[in-house]
């Protein structure tokens, strides 16, 4: 076995700065503290507060471990049909796989929060991301409760603080929010892969100061999601604890309803952007777009068993316009169809078309990859079908990552 | 980003030696030869022939973009009913993607082999590996098919001719067979990931002596290459080109059998784990073995989904007995059930039951990961089903082998 050369050397990556705070939205107070939970000694806890219980839907993981937070979560809406008071997160452990006593310390993270809030627990949501199997140190969490409920603030800074104690692995912090017209949509994220010890996962807090009504969001968070935070595909492998918060406050009662759900759509999709461009040695984000399949269905089976194939991904880490790999993952599926239908198309250049290669300049294509935004297009030309994904490439970072983790 | 430690040193993998070569079933011919399709000059055009027309079944990929080779077969496996004098295959390129003018090609190589054999066109099958979407350069094909025909021989050192002449990025050749008791199984393959720009596959042409008809082998070759070749799981993509082939000569015409059935099994296993074990990179076979499911179909879906992960395959090439990526990767499966009744065992060592990580000595079954082979149970506590998956693990010089082919 050869040594390997040397990741590339690449400057890294800056998000951009987010013209709106997760409290732009109004009636929204926050805070992050460090309770402990982190050996780092980072912030670990992380509290949002309305002045009332606000409208709130949410998309949790369809992993069928789901961590005791997102349980106690889907309960607590259940029960409330979708309203919040505040949501309490802790990061550095996710709670999960840990039996019955971890139901019992998401039900006490939400009491304290109720009881310090004066509010019911089931209007309290919770959400926990880091280490998998190990027992809360519940003590810390609910002491760390206390200080961020005393020190919850209104202003850019307290969202700050919330959106730092969000955090485990990821390399930079994810924030954007449009505030346009009187119109506020605004959220924070954290995740990317998911890395032992910090075995991480993607949480999501959105809030609009539009007036929507809880059922009004649980008709548009499904397709929110569906092409923002359920787009992005990093690992072959969805986290024990995802989730996304979806609020409207209704500072703003008079704002456009279906303005604010676009708004929402624009923020959720720029949050998952984020994401995938953390994914652990990301160098890129590419979009996968199928379009012209059988149904929408069809189209997502495509994208994101292209998006999945360790070939493709290298590949897009390569910056290597190779169609092959693109094409043939797409046959992969059982809904492909006919391979003299399919158009491919890397960067706006058609690469494969009429079941055949198509001619192109390979090295300027190989150029024109390495952005920040890949595109890749597959038209199946069958019918009106399509879906998006998002996906992180595959380079050596991603291995070093997550295979040295030294046990 | 970091530089990158350098790929750990170890010793390449030798191989075992075969007992039986592929022309020990007898009553069959081989040769390889030098057609010049590889620019690096090394053998590429391999010719397997019967001394008459053998009963013969073959499996191919599931891919929807299936090479033209493939669509060939499987009108002259339909036209005969199972009835091969020849198989002539050729590496260096893939004949896939290739449109009408790759059909007429593979045509032409069946046609040239059926005129120097003195057989029917359906009667030969042929086979393709290499790079896709180029045009074969058929004339250097048909006259090494002439050349080969000349030199075709019943010795084993023709057999490992034609074996050295199927290969493209292998690592090493893959051969192994079974002789005992007058009863004789013998194969070779080739293959492991795809890789641009030998785009490769996995192709396998199996053997036996004993009296099958073609039927016996239809009803066998289903199984046994679910439990082989299609339990090869390396890079979440199926080739255009995957095809294995099953022969049955005859030339012990008193053979028992359902032992050579048997037998077949076992050199296909032996062939797949030598095709997972030359996985790009990869330093290990693991065996992922989940019962307890509510149906086969679901058990393989759970295997699928572990060994597709991106974040298993990465623990398992770092030793990581991180179990709560094996548990949660079950969990990504809508069939997985519930977590308190899973058990999960790596290399026998219990790390994960009632919903709750086990103790164990990390130390000691990380060492015990470092082995050729890693063997992962899952037992899931629902039903009676089952499924085995193969899969190599996933370390820098995967990447290395699939992101850094030039442009």
């Amino acid at each position: 076995m050869t040594e390997i050369k040397a990741t590339p050397k690449r400057p890294p990556f800056v998000p951009p700065s987010s013209p709106a705070s997760l409290v732009a939205a109004g009636r929204l107070r926050a805070a992050g503290v460090i309770a402990g939970i982190k050996a780092s000694g980072r912030p670990d806890v992380a509290l949002l507060v309305g002045d009332a219980a606000h409208a709130c839907a949410a998309v949790f993981t369809k992993n069928a471990f789901a961590a005791a937070p997102v349980v106690v979560c889907r309960e607590h809406l259940a029960r409330t049909g979708g309203r919040v008071a505040a949501i309490v997160v802790n990061s550095g452990n996710a709670n999960a796989c840990t039996g019955e006593r971890g139901i019992a310390h998401a039900r006490a993270m939400c009491e304290r929060t109720a009881a310090l809030v004066g509010c019911e627990p089931a209007e309290v949501l919770v959400a926990s991301t880091g280490v998998i199997g190990v027992p809360l140190p519940i003590d810390r969490v609910l002491e760390g409760i206390e200080r961020a409920h005393a020190e919850l603030g209104r202003d850019d800074a307290a969202a700050a603080r919330f959106l730092a104690a969000i955090q485990t692995t990821d390399a930079f912090e994810k924030a954007w929010g449009e505030a346009r017209d009187g119109l506020v949509c605004a959220g924070v994220a954290k995740g990317a892969g998911m890395i032992e010890p910090d075995m991480a996962t993607m949480l999501a807090f959105v809030a609009t100061n539009a007036g929507l009504d809880a059922e009004a969001l649980r008709g548009a968070v499904g397709r929110v999601a569906r092409a923002s935070f359920n787009a992005v595909h990093v690992d072959s492998h969805a986290s024990t604890n995802d989730s996304a918060f979806f609020l409207a406050t209704g500072a703003a009662p008079h704002a456009d309803r279906a303005a604010a759900i676009e708004s929402m759509e624009r923020v959720a999709h720029r949050l998952a952007w984020l994401i995938a461009r953390d994914g652990e040695g990301a160098t890129k984000v590419t979009t996968i777009d199928v379009r012209g399949a059988g149904s929408d269905a069809a189209a997502e089976d495509i994208a994101r068993r292209v998006a999945r194939s360790a070939l493709v991904r290298t590949a897009l880490f390569g910056n290597d316009p190779n169609w092959g790999r693109f094409v043939s993952a797409v046959g992969n599926s059982p809904v492909a169809g006919d391979a003299s239908r399919l158009v491919c198309k890397v960067q706006g250049v058609l690469v494969f078309a009429g079941g055949e290669p198509a001619s192109f300049d390979r090295a300027a294509l190989a150029q024109a990859m390495a952005a920040d935004d890949v595109r890749l297009e597959l038209d199946l030309g069958k019918g009106a079908g399509g879906a998006r994904v998002l996906t992180s490439d595959l380079g050596y970072r991603y291995v070093e990552v997550n295979a040295e983790y030294t046990t």
